[in-house]
């Protein structure tokens, strides 16, 4: 049990075989080639018609104080396959290189790079598993949360998942992620303390067993509390505890705020509508209705469906965890490393299955919103140099089915990436997470509502520029080529003369 | 931007409505009352025969460190709910209670306590959110690693999911829960370094791409590298990949261990088969074949079944997000408290759904295990001061449908809960994780496999004494009788005079 390590640093959060390409590169003397590479996903996570991106501020904290400590070389010397010059060398390692990124609460889409990194093969190499884990995570929190504000519409959402989180960081990260996406408050307390998230919370169950009865209970709840909302489940909802939450009220007159009722079991639906009229027969016009209980964008769509009188939604499990979807496969890719000429190369990962190939080359995103309309016509990748915004037209095609294309004038192409860390060095001031929410609802007001539904969504155009697209082509060529000549006739031993 | 505070703490790692509770009894003066709350789950996960408890290392941590700070309380300050001297009062909280917990790598079943908290009324209410945050996931992600080790059988189960972990936290406590287990080795350094696992790990595809071609990268990794496991399904794992790592194993002779291939991609059996083929006529018989890919525990007892020629596993998502079901829904229930008169009450938490009433009463929880067979007849909830094990015969009855009973006697009763914190001090010295491991297949051991198949496995016996049930039945009567009495007839007024 010696986990709690003085110096312990995050820089050994990665997968041990990072490190062994990394000694393998050192050994070889290439671990300071320019490599580029690109994070993205390849599926929409829930089928959903975009995704939220989430994860930038745990990564640049993560990069900042990437550094190898004592600790850290002390337990890579115990697996005993590292020359102590390497371990010294790491030790050494600093982040020099740089990082672009979409903006936390940016609407993004399958198969485009929401982060490239560029540095020195070794450290862009060593970053891969921390920053998918952290993005992986966030974006997957922020998107699921982000369908569940869709069909709560102006109501209050709050983030009560906490105790059903994926141990602690999973809380604390995947509740900021769901603020981000639109949630207005979280029951976690160290999450409000350390982001600002409003914070939400009463009582539960307990208390009612405590006091032994809901009259003691919600008494002397409100006794200490100016704001009160009562859990009126406990025994029998419209027969006992609303009217009890009632009477009280009444009793305290002027003393509490009576801000709401919450419902925990039973039929929601009908639950809240009697509770309304009762709330509503006793003067409590304002009093709000508060549902929990195992909810998602589904329950929460049916229930509005049934007109249930449901002002605010505790959601949890559902949210916290993804329930449905648990993870988000993205992945991190070399496209362009430096040869031994000096000169950069493109290179791609060819695969049997089309949609795992990934797009070569040191490439940026634009955001294609067409300006009569005022809504994006998809986001275009272009190679780095290419520049969309001064182009009066561009062709947008199907980067698989080509045939399917448009032409697109009058548009502004706006740069999806903004510089975050520029050799080494941090240039970018993180906003507040109120501005993130601002970018995320800025971001939907560009897509049209086709992209919104959460089920069945058109799939959003993100489309190659023609030169992207070639490059792509030219170098799937060329691998297939070299490796017909590899796998025909050759000797094995002539060809790795190559 | 301020989540890096200096003196940040656990503390407020709750549920606002803990503290919101802890306000009310502290008003009330009723917070320094004796309680005690079970944690327990109601059903179990993946529908397994067993679960495997983990989590509580980082439960002990927690509660040892547990402190409020002076930025915990500057933040509650400011939801201006909260008299100064509630918050003074938190800030000299520590815990002075007891705690009794499931030893990390114990079989564990539905309904039985995990752990069972006493303490001042305060501190048990405050310990909730992080404990069933903590435990919930640990034991869940245990449970789902039990039953992929349970399908490889004597093949070595790698665990390679950080990248796609909810987060930092989940991919460290979750590997050492797959640890736990029988997982034998991680991906994770830094789990390697913090809880002594092993790691694994050698290169991806990113090296071939960064080499361009398959002999070079294998060549380059063996010069570097003693022990060489290659990733040969980059191009064409039977026509390239295995082939250039047997002429670069030849090549290198004795100066590397050809350790392994890893197949990442295609049809796992055919492709393990062939390639086996290949080795074995190459003379690499000790040179094992690796699978990874999206495996569980449904996958890998496919391509057994089908013959593959697989002798380690490397499994990612699916263990470290317990994919099929991402939570597991542990509650923590107030089961007795001290009334005003200072004598212990239990008290119940009754509901519509009859597999939610929890069972009342300080508890503890044996091992019947039946001294002829070796076997376990079922685990035996009784009330504190009950003692099965000086019984020469104990009734065991299925706590719903009570017909389903049968005696027991030549029997061992084993306490399955240990003393961890006796009041406020910690008494329990945690084993080794070696020891949980040991542990684990001890208790595996004591289960008929019929308990143990991961589809359709037996229901395990957990059964109450008939005192701990005569307990339970009386207070469902009590309340029943108190709720019908409220409910009718009488003005809410009286009622409330009770």
């Amino acid at each position: 049990m010696n986990y709690q390590v003085e110096d312990d640093s995050l820089s050994l959060h990665t997968d041990l075989y990072q490190i062994n390409m990394a000694y393998t590169y050192w050994k070889d003397g290439i671990h300071e080639r320019n490599a580029v590479f690109d994070l993205y996903f390849r599926k929409m996570p829930f089928e959903n018609g975009y995704a939220v991106f989430a994860g930038l501020e745990r990564v640049i904290d993560y990069i900042k104080s990437l550094q190898f400590t004592d600790s850290d070389t002390d337990y890579l010397h115990t697996i005993g396959e590292y020359d102590e010059g390497f371990l010294q060398y790491l030790k050494s390692l600093k982040f020099s290189g740089s990082l672009r990124s979409m903006k936390e609460g940016e609407c993004v889409f399958a198969n485009e790079p929401l982060v490239r990194v560029e540095a020195p093969l070794i450290e862009a190499q060593l970053l891969e598993t921390a920053l998918l884990n952290m993005i992986n995570f966030q974006t997957l929190i922020a998107t699921k949360a982000a369908r569940i504000k869709t069909v709560s519409g102006d109501n209050v959402v709050m983030e009560f998942g906490t105790r059903r989180a994926q141990e602690l960081d999973a809380a604390i990260w995947g509740t900021r992620a769901a603020y981000i996406a639109g949630f207005d408050a979280t029951s976690n307390a160290r999450a409000g303390k350390l982001f600002g998230i409003p914070t939400a919370g009463t009582h539960a169950h307990s208390m009612v067993q405590a006091y032994k009865d809901e009259y003691t209970a919600f008494r002397k709840y409100a006794e200490a509390h100016k704001n009160c909302v009562f859990l009126v489940d406990t025994y029998d909802t419209l027969k006992s505890g609303v009217p009890i939450a009632i009477q009280v009220a009444k009793e305290m007159g002027s003393r509490i705020r009576f801000a709401g009722i919450r419902l925990d079991s039973g039929d929601l639906a009908y639950l809240s509508k009697e509770a309304r009229k009762q709330l509503d027969k006793a003067g409590f016009h304002e009093t709000k209705i508060i549902a929990s209980n195992d909810l998602d964008e589904y329950t929460i769509l049916n229930l509005k469906a049934q007109g249930a009188q449901i002002d605010m939604w505790g959601v949890g499990t559902k949210v916290i965890t993804a329930f449905d979807q648990p993870a988000l496969g993205a992945v991190y890719k070399l496209v362009s490393i430096e040869n031994e000429r000096g000169e950069m190369e493109d290179t791609i990962k060819i695969s049997g299955n089309p949609e795992k190939v990934s797009t070569p080359g040191k490439k940026r995103v634009y955001r294609i919103v067409n300006r009569t309309s005022g809504k994006s016509e998809g986001d275009y990748i272009v190679l780095e140099g290419e520049k969309p915004y001064a182009q009066k037209k561009i062709k947008m095609f199907h980067p698989v089915h080509t045939y399917i294309s448009k032409f697109v004038t009058n548009f502004e192409a706006r740069d999806l990436h903004e510089d975050i860390f520029v050799n080494g060095e941090l240039v970018y001031q993180l906003p507040e997470l109120s501005e993130m929410r601002r970018q995320l609802r800025g971001s939907l007001d560009l897509l049209w509502d086709e992209y919104k539904r959460i089920l069945n969504p058109e799939a959003y155009p993100v489309d190659l520029s023609e030169k992207c697209w070639n490059n792509k082509m030219e170098l799937i060529q060329e691998i297939k080529e070299k490796t017909e000549k590899r796998l025909g006739g050759h000797h094995l031993k002539e060809e790795n003369k190559e």
